[in-house]
């Protein structure tokens, strides 16, 4: 099998067969297939597509290139969830100790933010102490004590991504449907879990930035999951403006707690509870999804939910004091406040443009290696619908570095926009469902 | 500019500008460029095509990664000939003698066999002593004194095409009309030529297998040219079946000096005069087609295109004497003749399986680094149309190794068709002209 007789093949438009699919993972996995090769096929891949099967081998190669992890000796059904990345979106730290507090075993490996979006890993550090560098038998114990382990991605899973990834990211191969599924599903089927929730986010701080596209993502996500075993749903939800209020490491984690504690934004909760419903039934400790939400707001109003979180922190050395002294977070010294510049309803609250100023503060990474400040970031006073006068406060901006602010504020207001008369923005969460 | 946006911008389907272009061809001749970004960018040129205009920069560019060669201090129109490959296809050794003597000067830089396809440069090197590594000094030396000068490119000239074809080679992405027009036409321009005549070769030999194919690559070679100040014309000519009798270096040495001493097969003769007329008409020796195609039967008549190539061998370091006596080519001792299995009329004779059954012998390279023994080859005895019995000798096979011939003669019965009817054939030369 010559490397360039598959490129040739898909640059031609055919399907490839799972022999050739599986030659050039591995040949990715193992460095004996050149960088220039892999980057060519992956271009034919982008421009001429995969069909649904080529895309489940795919993702079957790359869980092959490393290992699948064994959960089975520890009782109880392990569920997760995971999201497409979007900006403000903190689900994961309302949704794993909420259903691990209903009685889910959730191992949730996550990423790090890149570009305008957060990431998860990067929001549990926040927390003084917090270890996201879990070994395979640390995360084992952690679901057998607590329910619950949030950890990156160890280098014995999927491998072959990390290293399609690095080159999709430098040659244009990054925006295909079929390699950014088996990207995402690769790593969540070697976890070893029985089911997966997906928030596929739509909208200008998405991956995908219309709902038809979100839609082709959901479901070829959906496809590969339900056909390698693990049962699979996906939500679809808006990603125009910021999730919840805040933007920023420690802002998110303590609007997290906020939720946990009963309060936070009506956006965030829903999203929230949403999601974690849907893990209740997948895994069966719900018989419906209206019983499941009880359940989730059950967990939230007993603070069962919170106390589970406190435990969580506790077993990945985080101090768990932060819960109830958000001082003990890092915190940036300066305010500035944004104020609207006229009277009128807020018709746009981009989220990408709010992203953008956020990494400009320090509080993400343009590149893999930058480092990331965790007390930097924006609140969000006011959100698009909301009616507001000229001079009141919108954002509220927590920075250290006045050149930072200077380029934050120029992405922050041009994400803004306000007008006469309300404009219609996303639903929160789509009316279908994946 | 950063790399990755080009790449997305081409893979999208957009034209790329002459700034981007350039940017590309100096990052690949610079090797600032990385390979895997350069394959992935080739690939999406491969898929998404370019514009005729994108494909005029792309030659300029290449042109502009080494030098142009300034002819201006010889007196005489500068003329060359260039055909895209095929099987047998030798027409130069005797285009360049005619043209020169008919006044022309012929700076002829050109390439050696690969696959299924022979090159010029490995039938000079059949004739002893002949160098074909001459510099560009010599090369102008050679046009002042005998008017014609056969050599290989030199690494002056559009050293990114060496490095950009190296990569396609093995990234799928040769099988582009842009790619190829560019290739070629950077080598051309930065001859210093005034004009240039393209002999585009179609059918199972040539590197385009339809009429269309190959005009569409004629009008792109075309259109570069005389946007580049270079007069260019461009003949389609048939290349189902090899071109004259002899397929095989020394072989066809032999014929190019059986034509010019008036013989030859009708085919090679027909278009080796159609090309060099063309030649004379563009470089103004010859008001017209007519007038061109006397001189150039009349150069051959009297014998003094003959006298020339014995100039131009002498004046590469080769044995004049070879002219007069085929005995001092290489030779291979063994001959095997195939017969035809039936009797009938011969309907195929498929030159890229002729062509391979040379390679088999020996006479071409599957690897850019084989040598190729200059004496073994193939002479077609019956061409395709002509009727023949049972028994009669088709092929004579030149050969040195027993173990050759068996692969070559699988694949040259296999190349040949004999029906109760003849089959329509592609014409010589193809009735329209680019």
């Amino acid at each position: 099998m010559r490397a360039v007789d598959i490129i040739i093949r898909k640059r031609d438009g055919y399907a490839l067969t799972r022999e050739e699919i599986a030659h050039f993972v591995t040949g990715v996995t193992e460095g004996s297939l050149p960088d220039y090769q892999a980057s060519a096929l992956l271009m034919a891949i982008v421009v001429r597509g995969m069909s649904s099967e080529e895309t489940a081998w795919l993702t079957e190669a790359m869980v092959d290139s490393g290992i699948r992890v064994d959960l089975g000796d520890i009782d109880g059904v392990k569920v997760d969830k995971h999201s497409t990345g979007g900006v403000g979106d903190k689900t994961s730290l309302i949704v794993a100790p909420v259903a691990a507090a209903c009685g889910l075993l959730v191992p949730m490996m996550s990423g790090r933010g890149l570009g305008h979006t957060g990431g998860t890993l990067d929001k549990l550090e926040a927390i003084p102490g917090f270890r996201v560098d879990l070994s395979l038998e640390q995360m084992k114990a952690a679901l057998a004590t607590v329910g619950c382990a949030m950890l990156g991605q160890t280098a014995q899973i999927a491998p072959a991504d990390k290293k399609l990834y690095a080159l999709r990211d430098v040659t244009g191969t990054v925006e295909s449907i079929a390699l950014i599924s088996a990207s995402i599903m690769s790593k969540k089927i070697a976890e070893g879990i029985d089911a997966l929730v997906l928030d596929v986010k739509t909208g200008s701080g998405g991956f995908m930035k219309t709902e038809a596209d979100s839609r082709r993502l959901a479901e070829s996500l959906v496809s590969i999951g339900n056909a390698s075993g693990v049962k699979t749903e996906a939500v679809i939800t808006a990603m125009d403006s910021p999730l919840g209020r805040a933007v920023g490491n420690a802002l998110e984690v303590i609007e997290c707690i906020e939720v946990l504690k009963g309060g936070g934004p009506a956006d965030l909760i829903a999203v929230s509870v949403e999601l974690t419903a849907r893990m209740l039934v997948l895994g069966r400790i719900a018989p419906d999804k209206d019983d499941a939400e009880r359940r989730v707001r059950a967990a939230i109003q007993s603070g069962a939910a919170l106390e589970r979180l406190g435990r969580i922190i506790e077993n990945q050395g985080g101090d768990r004091r932060v819960i109830d002294e958000a001082s003990r977070f890092p915190t940036a010294a300066e305010r500035h406040v944004v104020k609207a510049s006229r009277t009128g309803f807020i018709t746009r609250l981009d989220a990408e443009g709010v992203g953008r100023a956020s990494v400009a503060l320090g509080a993400g990474r343009d590149r893999v290696e930058d480092t990331v400040d965790p007390a930097v970031g924006l609140l969000v006073l006011r959100k698009p619908g909301d009616q507001v006068s000229a001079g009141e406060p919108l954002l509220e901006i927590h920075y250290r570095d006045g050149a930072r602010l200077e380029a934050a504020l120029a992405l922050a207001r041009a994400a803004i926009a306000i007008d006469d008369r309300p404009a219609p923005a996303l639903p929160v969460l789509a009316s279908e469902v994946v």
